[in-house]
Formats: C-alpha cells, structure tokens, sequence
C-alpha cells in the first residue's frame, strides 16, 4: 500500500463529529408542522384467530386523527421472494406471534396515539400453537397457514460428490447435533420513520439498510410506479440484517395514514417493541456428520438444519441458502450433502443478522472438526492446514476463491506465543481454569443474490475542485461511507476532505441493492473508483491537451495534477478542475461507475455458484478463563488473524472486527431470549445480556495481506468473517480448559457449572 | 412534428395540482424545529455615512438571539465580476440607496425580530445624493464611489463597420431620445429563504433561479468549499431576472445567523421591501441614430444608451452588453456602433429582468425605423421585409442566425385581417380613436455569458420502467420542468407521467447556470435530451440481445420497444426495463449528457459572437384605444407570430408568449416606480400599477415554425421576444390612432392628454 496517500491510512469517520456532537439526525428526530404520531396495537396470542376489532372507542379518543386495520390495505402482502408473500402490514383473519400488528391508530402526539392503541379492542379465538421447530415439523402438530405441510416454510438441499462414498473412505465418522441461539441484531436505535403522502407520491424518512427494498415495498403496496416513492436515509444507528433491512407494519402504516390524513406522520418502535416483535437471527439446530481420515484429511460432510423461522418467511430462503452453500469453505471438501429446513412456529420471526446464516453451520463443522481431530490424535493447526483451501480454488458447489489468507492465518495463530504457551497455561490449580482456542472460517464478500445486486455511483466535480459523490449504499453505522470517500479521493490524488457523500434518497442516489452481506466495499467502492476514473479521464483529457501530451501520461497525486516524468509540468488539482468547468462554454464534469463483475451464474435453489463476489478468511485465537463453580466464562482475550484483501482503513477494519467479535462473544456466552410458548421472557436490554465494554477482551486484529482481483484495491469483506469465528473459537476454548465438548449456544454459567458437575461426578471427583 | 408523441402536444404542467392545490411548498412556507427569524433593519436615507451602530436596546429585547452589523462579514462583498465586487450583505460605511441593508437581527418569531431591528439605532452623516443618470455623470456630481470617476459602473462600446459613411449613404439620417422606465419583475412570492449551518456546512432553502449562483456566493463569503454548500431549491413563485437570481441580505444573515446560534434561520421579504430594495429593470436613457435610404434600406446605426444603475453594479455588465450586442438583429445593418454606460445613482439597484437589456434598444430602434419609414412614405411592413435577416445569416459583429422566421412572422401579421383593415378601423368621430402597430424583434435563447454555461442531465431508469431525472435548471414558474420531462419522455418513446423530476439541490443536481437568458429549453434540454438517448443505448444493446439485431435497429416509441421492420418483435417499454435491470447480477442503468456546443469565442468585451445558442424572431401586431379626454390607452388586441423553432408544448409557448406580453404591456402602458430622491413613493401593488386580467388585451399567438439546428427537436425561445416586442407595437398603435410619436416609457393617460393638448392647440383645433 506504499503507493497509496489516502486508502489503507487510519483515517477517522467522516461522520464521527456530527454523531459524536449530538448534530446528526437519526429518523425519531424528524419533525414536522402537523406531523402525527403511529402506534401499533398489537397481539396479546401467539396463536389467534381475530373475530373482531373494535376501534370505536380509540376513534372517540380527542386528539386521534385516523386508525386503520388489515383491512385497510387490501390483502397485500409482502416477502422476499414473489412465492413467500405471507405477511401482512397488519393481520386480518389470524395472528401468528405475540406481538403481531393488528391495528394502527395516528393521533396528534405520542402519549395519546399510545393510550389510543390500548382502547382497540380485538375480540380472538385463541389457536394451539406450537413453538419449537422440531415439534412443529410432526405431523398432526397445529399448522400456521393451512395449506403449509410440516410447517415447512422454506426447504434447500444441495448434493455435491459422492458423501456415502466419502464416509466409506473415512477413519473415523461423526454426527452430533448443534444448537444456535434466539439473539437479536441489538441495534441501539429503534426502528423508526416519517412519512409524507403527497401528490408527488410517498417520501419515507426511514432507518433502513437497505432503502431500494423498502421503496419496491412501498411501491407495490401503494400501486405507485417505483419514481413516485423516495426513501431518505437519516444517519442510523446500527442495523446487522434483519428489521432494519426489510419493511416493517409502522412503515406501512405511517404512509397509508399520511395519504389518508394528508399529514406527515411518525412511528418510533419502542425497545419492548424491537426485543419482542422485530426481526431476529433464526435459532437453529444443525446436525453434522463428517468423515475424517486418519491423517485429518475431511472425506466428506453431510449437515441438515432445522431453523425457527418464526410465523413469516422473510428472508428466510436465503438464510437456507447460507447455511449451506458457504459449508464448502474454507476447508476442501470433496463431497457434500445438506438438507435444511425452515419451520414455522408461534414466535417471533427469524431472519438476516451479521455473519448471516454462515455462523450455525460454521459452528457445528468446525467444532466437530475439531472434536475429531482430538479423537485421532492430531493437533488443531495441523488438521487445519491439512485441509484448507488456497487460492485459487474452486469448491464442489463452484464457489471461486480468486485470494485466500486461510494457511498464512492460521500460521499467525499457531506463531502467537499465546498459542505456544497453550498447554502451559492451561488449566490452573485454583476455582478457575484457563482455555485457549482456535478456529477458522470463511464469509463472502459483495453479496450476490438473484437480481438487482450491481452498484452504481456518480461523481461530480464542483468548479473548485471539490466533489459531490451520490451512491445508494447506506452506511447503516459501519463506516462505509469514510472507505467509499477514501477510494474516490485516492482516484483522484486528494484528500478525504474533498469528498462529499450524501445520504442515501432513492429518488436520486443510483439504484442499490443495499448494505448487508459485506457488499458496500466490495461492490459500491467498485463503482465509486470506476466513477472516479471517469472524472479523471475527463480532467485528464483538459490537461493533456494544455500540457500537448497524451491523457494516460497525466498522473493525479497528492493534490496535484502533473505529467509523468516531466516534474515541471504540474499545476494544483483545483486549478485544472477550474480550467475545465470554464473552458468555452464550460464543461459539466460527471463520472459514473458501475460495479463492474461480469455476469456469472449463479444456481441459487441448488446452491451451485458464488453468493459472492470474494472470500474473507478469517483465523482466531481465543483465550477463556472459566469458573469451575459458578460456571461464568470469562473471555479475557482474541488475536484474529483476518484476510480481507487490503484494509482500506485499517482503524475502520479493526473497529469493524472487534466489534463483530465481541457481537460474537455475545451469542456464544451470554445472549438468549427465553420464551414460553411464544412470549419473550427477557424483553429488556437488562434482561437481554448483550456484552458490554467490562466484558469485552483485549482483541488483537492482525491484517493478513491478500490482493482480490475483484474488490477496488483488492479489498474484500471485513467483520462478518469475525462474528462467524467466535464461537467455535471460544468453545474450543472452553473444551481446552474444561474437557468438556459443548454444542449449545450460548455457553451459559448454569449449563457450564451443570456440566462441570456432572463430569466431576462421572470421574468420581466430586468429594 | 407528426412524429412525435409528446413533445408538440398540449400537454398541462406537470406541477399544476400541487400548485393549484397548496400542496407545494414555497421558502416561505418551509418551518423547522427550533427556527429563528430574521428581518433586517434599513437605512432610512439614500446617501449617508455610517457612523455608529447601536444594537444593545435590540439584542435587550426577550426573544432576540442575535444581531449582526457589516462587521460580521469581514470586508466581504459581492458581484457579478470579480473587478465589480461593490455589494456588501450589510452596509459597513456607507449606504448608497433608501433601504440598503445595515443590520440584522434573529429573533424566536417574526414579530419579536421585527420590533428588534426597529430598536436598532443606526447614527448616520448624510451626503448629498445624486438620482438621475445624466446628472451623475456630470464633472462635480457628488460620487458614490470615491474611486469611481463620473459615477461610471460599468461601460460597454461596440463599433463595426464605418457609421460615418453609412450615414453618408443614407437618403435619411435621424437622431432620437428614448426613454424605458423603472420596473420591477413582479413576482408575486417575494424573496425568502430558510438557513441551516452545521457541520456539513451550509444548506439553504431559497427561493432562486440559478441556485448555483448563489452556491458559489456562500462557498465564497463563508469560506467553504462548493461541495459544503447545498442550496435547495423549493416552488418558486415566479423569477423574471434581477431578484432571485442573485444573492440578498437576506441571504447572507440568515447563514451567517444560522453558524452563530446552531439554529435554522427563515427570511421573508415583505411586499413592501420588495418594491423599494430589490432589484429591478434599469431605466435607460436611449439616444438612436439611423440612417436610411429612400428605399428603406438602414445603412448605419448609432446608439447612445445612459442606465441608471443604482447603488451596486450587480449584474449591470451584462445588461450593458446586451443592449449593444442584440441591437444588429432582427434588421441588416452594415454598421453599428453602440456606446453604454451604466451610472452608480443613489436609486435601488437596476439589475436583469426578462427582455434583459434588449428591450430598451430595441424599442429605441424599432420606433425610430417606423419614423423614418413614414418620413419616406414607406410601409411598416416594406420597411421590415426590406431589411429583415434571413438564415443562414452573420451580423457584422459575428452573431450567426442558423433558423429565421421572421419574413414569415411579418407576411402573417400583414395578412392578419387586422393589419389589412388598419386604414380603415382608424381613428373614429367619437372621443376614442383606434389605432394598429407592429414591430419585429429578436431574442436571443440558449445564453452565453462568460465561463460556466453548459448544462448537464442525469436520468436515472427505474426497473419498473419509469425515470427519475436530475438536473440543475429551475423551473421559477416558466413550465420548463414540464418541456424538459417531454423532451425524456419523448426520446425514450414514454409518457410525461414515466418520469420524474425532482427540485434542484446543488449537492445532488448536475452544476447549471440557471434559469436566465431562455437557456433551459434550450441547453438543459438538450443535455435532457442527451441523457435519455444515453438510457436508450444502454437498453437498446439489452434488446438487441434479446432478438439478437443489432442496437440500431431498436426502436423505443408509445411505451414499447421494438426491431424496426419487424414488428412481431416487440415488447412493452417496462418489460425491457426489467429484463436490463435483471439480467446478470443486475444492470443500473443511468444516463447522463451534456448540452454539447461546440466551443465558439464570444468576445464579452467587445461584443463580438453569439450571445445565444439561438436566436427566436417575433412579429406582433397590437391594437389600441386611446381615449382623446383622458389619454387613458386601452389595448384590446394582440397577434404575436413567434419564431420558437418546433414549440415542444404549444399551450406552454402560448401562455410563456401571453404572460410576457401582458408583461411587457405594463411597461409600455402602466408600471412605473415613482421616486423622489431615491424614495419610492410607490411600494405598493395597489400604486405600482401591473396590469390585471380585466387589463389584458386579446392575445393570439401564432407559431412561425423553424426548426434550429441546435435546439432539441429544433427548439428555440419563447416569451423574452414578445417581452421584447410589445412596446414598441403599442407605441406605433398609439402614433397610428393619435399621429404622436411617443418615445417614453410608460404611456401615462398623463403623458398622452398633454402631448394630445398640445397637438390640438398647434393645430389650432382645440376648441
């Protein structure tokens, strides 16, 4: 990266000065003259059939401008596939999970849309409903959609080699049965929104990943033509896939009530709201079978999951998909079988988060890897190096690895004196015993789905040389926006100061498909540097023919404008900028880029192809310290050895890892919401155990250097690779220090002091 | 314009409904959480020296945030050179006219701001002040700037050919004073802006035609790069020049205001302020010289033209230019030599307004050419045809016409029954006599000033198949947004409906000049243009594809794609949309052009080349009543044949046609600030007379159809010629009813009973 003045520097967020002083506008702080305020009322059963809503008395209420029910919108529905439409804004025959929207009221401020909400009156007959997917799978258990057999809501099956010939080969074969747990994306900001109806058509003010998903939702609700609904994106306050990547009832509400009230109208969800109805990461049951040789060698792997899809599918079929097409990395594996089936039930629906469907499946084959390399005697390196993947590559599924850090990683963990001193510090004498283990995955970078996945980005050049850069990739908290600005100002040989990004507004920013499966820096950071060279070809062609050479001898560095070779012919990048604005009648300068990937295919109801454009590897090292008492674990430190290309700022990868990692470590140790037939016991951000900053370790982020031929700079993903690696890290972890194999999430202090005990009655130690 | 599905068509203001509904949001009308107010306090003489200003008994006021004096800007002025920078947002030493700015106060609401900026007490030394132009220029006239010889703002000299010898060979030469007056633009939303500083740097909502302008004025005055600075632009409720394209005191303070207190700040003008401070027309002094041989052919032309500047130099330089730089067209003329001074008066500031500058030289000429055609006895129409250029034609100061209708535009106001029966409807035995003028005149469209004036378009294509549209020309009322979505729809063979377009917001909208000089059908038009066609290439290569021909043989027409000569391939426009956007991993289409003039020298200076792109040509005839009692004039008709090249939406060209008229009848007939040492003693629309519809005459509008090489679909201008042409019509009307030749402006029934008094009393026949 010596080449480089401003990508791979540690460059601070651009937008760190409006959050950090309060300034920047989140959507709950839109107000508006007149605007109204939506709440939602909502299902008291996880199981109901509505006979009868009676809004009379929320209608009389003084201060209540309009309510609506399901009916309101026509019976449509909305989900992520054309065959999977099976939620409704708000639910009119049945209502499927506790929580479920039923009605919508809108009245001149908050408390009195809230009191309102609480005086419709929903006359159900309550359904048995059912609660666990396994159960929900029997026949003869209650079904949620008459028509759906098994309550199977969306199944994927891949078949690659031969796995009963590969099991036939191994020395040794080995099924267990994983569990992930029900986590949340844990966004600090809720979901919230402003909307206007208007003769112009619907503008949405909304917390969204993803704007261009919500504006083809609002599209098709409202039978309106796409460049009639706009989506403006406010700053956000984290996303992680899930809600904030789809619609959700308060949108639509807020935008039928504003085009029937002629307001503009408002929904903030409250945090009881978010922990209880909103979307939430599928817990899964994965049972494994690997066949190893004696000498480590994986001969083949055959996994089916069992996901609790919760009473909608959203984007469920692609979490299917997940689970298995990324199994083939980042280890060889010549024969692969994998079914996977999402469930109905009566809870809260699953869907998208960070580390996205990869994190179950993952978990359960690199820990049982790991148990069966222990079985045969071999060291956890040398099982790893033994099989993993080196670019390029292709796996049994064609996904094409065009860079791969995988070996270099995993050899920066075993050369980490923490790992040398593994079986030193293992263990102690005292109530707590130490662990260190290791892992290692993959996560695809610039996500490729069916459709509308290209980016596109356009540069303007401003007369003073200053530019404006539109795209429609939202960073939703990442730091996306500081990369994307990096890339256009390294182009053009200037400062990230010079560049200015707008938020995302669907009706100008370039079509997106949005922010999620790593694909911002990946694809939108293509499209920003081809739009870039754009600009540079036109200022280019001004300045050779000032200078009478040719455009490709005109270099762009360091502010400056020059000839290569010839160090008198230089002038200052703004000087040019202005020449070629006023040049004759004066030239308008705009640069469009798209991300550029040729079309491959890609088969996804048989998982055949890449569901990325690139491959991060990532490496870890964990360290535990484990209460032999109470069970608590503590985790006291990470090395994460991660290959993502080329950190184009390395503070904005490290943040990005850490923070992944310690989302991570929550799901792994603390993070579960409890339910009883359908309700979330722990609806609090008290009761709901995410980390905090006293429970994070010391984690050390190590850049293992890959080029990628496809990302700008040869970057690939960063941050989704480190939460899929956490937990089996930190199981491992705990098995060096206890012993003892664990295959639940999340590791909790009762199931680890209940293990503990048990083992030590087993080995006749217990006094 | 058979081919055609759109464009040609009467098709109604897209923005209509929002307009006629209230839907639309003016400046005015934008309110935000927190907004202070601003007003500004005013200096109650013409001509003083600022001594002290005292606002302690305003800032004591409860309710007052802040208050700023001159000081706050640090020596900072503006204009519309660098070498004419003579504005200050607030007066620091000096104020040079009644009602300059001198400070500002913002307040919680408006009337608390309001008795703020009375309770400032500004302590003044009045000077000697000086109101006519010829007196200004006089040796010993008092100077409103020190440096500033004869109080010359600016001066303008064109000289081509030999006048002398033209007027040597002329039969008849002709020397004359004419006289425009003093308008005003007379929008009926006055100035008004909201401001909001952050750390973005600056947005500002405002009411302005050239949005860019003023982007450029705040990126200077706030020291801000341009890309920090976003200037939005809301409805706009009329422009016509002067005002709103240009920055104001208000303009300034609110910003400034904005950055001190963190706080969004609104301005809005009152009526009151309007007609006193704003800018207006120049009233001109116009000395016309012309000599003319026995057969009516002109052989040289000499003008003199003195303006009354006002205070500031604004955009006076340019007015200069154009009163010379036009005055060689509608008519041959071999020499010409035009000499124009524009005088610093201790009046309000004399600035653009539609018809800029031509029109007072144009009916100096215009007028003097009837005169000596009747002096000669020839025809008004002989006199026209005899001189009238033909395309392709070069004026001796390189000005080249590539499309003229005005041989036509005069043949068919002298066809018009109206014009055959002239002699015959003159006159009448009762107290009112009747009489029929004409003129022919010539406008430029597509200007040109000095540096940046291409347009640019972005059209980005939706996969449902509709557009959204980005460009940086204003539609302040004009119906140009309507022609412009015409020009896309049209290309790409959709409905006006298909696309949208959305305001200007400098940050996001390609940098255009602005909304001037009748550029935008013209240049934004064709970068429209330009775009769509870009969108067009792009899909064209998915079809061809698809039915495997090749791109050019797609055709894109009545919302359908097909291969020409074979029309069972064919599918609908929105399905190609989708199969594009589709294909692959998805395409983005986006298009995006220029308006592309080759680069051709204009000489500003000495008045040499083309000041448009493209020059319209109008022939108008106009009837009028005058009553002999009161010398009140009532025009009761009008035909305009109007040379627009194609009219791309003929009821926009008609009513763009009528307004101007209707305008140019209050300054021919009505509009008038009366002033009394630089007091307007007229603010008011009750006293400042603008013609109402009870006022308006029958106005047929005949479209001479051309078709210009340059102009989208052969598009030229429409509405600054008949701006152009109707005084001079009105005052050969007059002279055809009364036989006085009037050469000031306006026609008061005052001016008219006296000069009708007097020619009674020299012919002996009053009484």
């Amino acid at each position: 990266m010596e080449d480089h003045s401003v990508i791979g520097k540690r460059i601070p967020r651009i937008d760190g000065r409006a959050k950090v002083t309060g300034e920047a506008k989140y959507a709950a702080d839109y107000q508006m003259p007149g605007m109204l305020w939506c709440k939602i009322a909502r299902s008291p059963h996880a199981h109901a059939r509505i006979l009868n809503i009676d809004t009379s008395r929320a209608k009389r209420l003084p201060g209540v401008k309009d309510v609506l029910t399901g009916k309101d919108f026509n019976g449509w529905r909305w989900g992520w596939m054309p065959k999977t439409r099976d939620e409704e804004p708000l639910a009119t025959e049945r209502v499927r999970y506790l929580g479920e929207a039923v009605a919508a009221v809108a009245a001149v401020d908050e408390d009195t849309a809230e009191e309102a909400a609480e005086l419709i009156r929903v006359e159900y007959e309550e359904l048995p409903g059912v609660f666990d997917p396994e159960e929900a799978m029997k026949e003869g258990a209650p079904r949620l959609y008459d028509h759906v057999e098994n309550n199977i809501s969306w199944d994927f099956h891949m078949d690659f080699g031969d796995v009963e010939k590969g099991f036939r080969e191994a020395d040794l074969v080995r099924e267990d049965r994983f569990e992930t747990g029900r986590v949340i994306t844990g966004y600090l900001e809720p979901p919230a929104a402003v909307a206007l109806y208007d003769s112009s058509g619907i503008t949405l003010w909304a917390a969204k990943q993803s704007p261009y998903f919500v504006y083809r939702h609002m599209a098709d609700c409202f039978k309106l033509p796409l460049n009639r609904v706009r989506i403006i994106q406010p700053f956000i306050g984290g996303g992680f896939g899930g809600t904030k990547n789809d619609s959700l009832a308060g949108d639509f509400c807020t935008v039928l009530f504003s085009k029937r009230t002629g307001k503009p109208v408002k929904f903030v969800y409250t945090m009881e709201e978010v922990l209880t109805t909103c979307r939430r990461r599928h817990n899964m049951i994965v049972h494994n079978k690997m066949g190893m040789k004696k000498d480590g060698t994986i001969t083949a792997m055959q996994s089916k999951v069992i996901a609790d899809g919760g009473a909608h599918t959203a984007i469920g079929p692609l979490t299917m998909y997940l689970t298995g097409c990324m199994s083939t990395l980042p280890y060889n594996l010549p024969n692969f079988k994998h079914d996977a089936y999402r469930i109905y039930t009566n809870n809260p629906i699953g869907a998208a988060m960070r580390g996205h469907g990869v994190t179950h499946t993952r978990f359960a084959a690199e820990l049982q890897m790991e148990m069966m390399a222990e079985e045969l005697g071999i060291d956890p390196v040398e099982v790893r190096l033994k099989n993993a993947v080196t670019a390029p590559h292709e796996t049994v599924n064609k996904v094409t690895v065009k860079s791969c850090g995988l070996v270099e990683g995993i050899q920066e963990i075993a050369a980490n004196p923490r790992w040398k001193e593994r079986e030193k510090t293992k263990g102690t004498d005292g109530p707590v015993v130490h662990g260190v283990g290791m892992s290692a995955t993959s996560y695809l970078g610039g996500a490729r789905q069916r459709g509308h996945q290209s980016c596109a980005a356009i540069v303007r050049l401003c007369e003073d040389g200053t530019l404006d850069y539109l795209t429609g990739a939202t960073d939703c908290g990442q730091g996306s926006d500081t990369v994307l600005v990096q890339i256009i100002a390294e182009e053009l040989g200037l400062r990230v100061e010079d560049v200015d990004i707008k938020r995302v507004d669907t009706a100008v920013t370039p079509c997106d498909a949005g922010s999620y499966g790593s694909r911002v820096t990946v694809l939108a950071g293509k499209a920003a540097q081809n739009a870039a060279r754009e600009v540079k070809e036109q200022l280019a062609s001004f300045a050779a023919e000032n200078w009478e050479v040719r455009p490709e001898e005109i270099l762009f560095k360091d502010g400056a404008v020059s000839v290569q070779g010839s160090p008198d012919l230089s002038m200052p990048f703004d000087k040019l900028a202005k020449i070629a604005c006023y040049s004759g009648s004066g030239a308008v300068i705009i640069g469009k880029g798209y991300s550029d990937y040729g079309i491959e295919v890609l088969d996804f109801d048989k998982g055949i192809g890449n569901a990325g454009t690139s491959y991060s590897f990532t490496s870890q090292l964990t360290e535990v310290d484990v209460d032999t008492e109470t069970g608590f674990i503590r985790c006291t430190d990470m090395v994460i050895a991660h290959d993502c290309g080329r950190p184009l700022n390395p503070i904005n990868v490290e943040a990005q890892n850490q923070g992944a990692a310690v989302q991570g470590l929550g799901q792994a140790l603390y993070e579960e919401f409890r339910m009883d037939r359908g309700r979330t016991l722990n609806p609090t951000l008290v009761d709901y155990k995410m980390p905090l900053a006293p429970d994070s370790p010391n984690i050390e982020v190590i850049d293992i250097l890959t080029d990628d031929p496809g990302g700008p700079y040869g970057a690939k993903e960063a941050s989704e690779g480190a939460i899929v690696s956490v937990p089996p890290s930190v199981f491992t972890a705990v098995h060096h220090a206890t012993g003892i194999w664990f295959k639940e999430q999340p590791l909790t202090p009762e199931k680890v002091a209940m293990a503990l005990k048990k083992k030590r009655e087993q080995e006749g130690t217990d006094g």
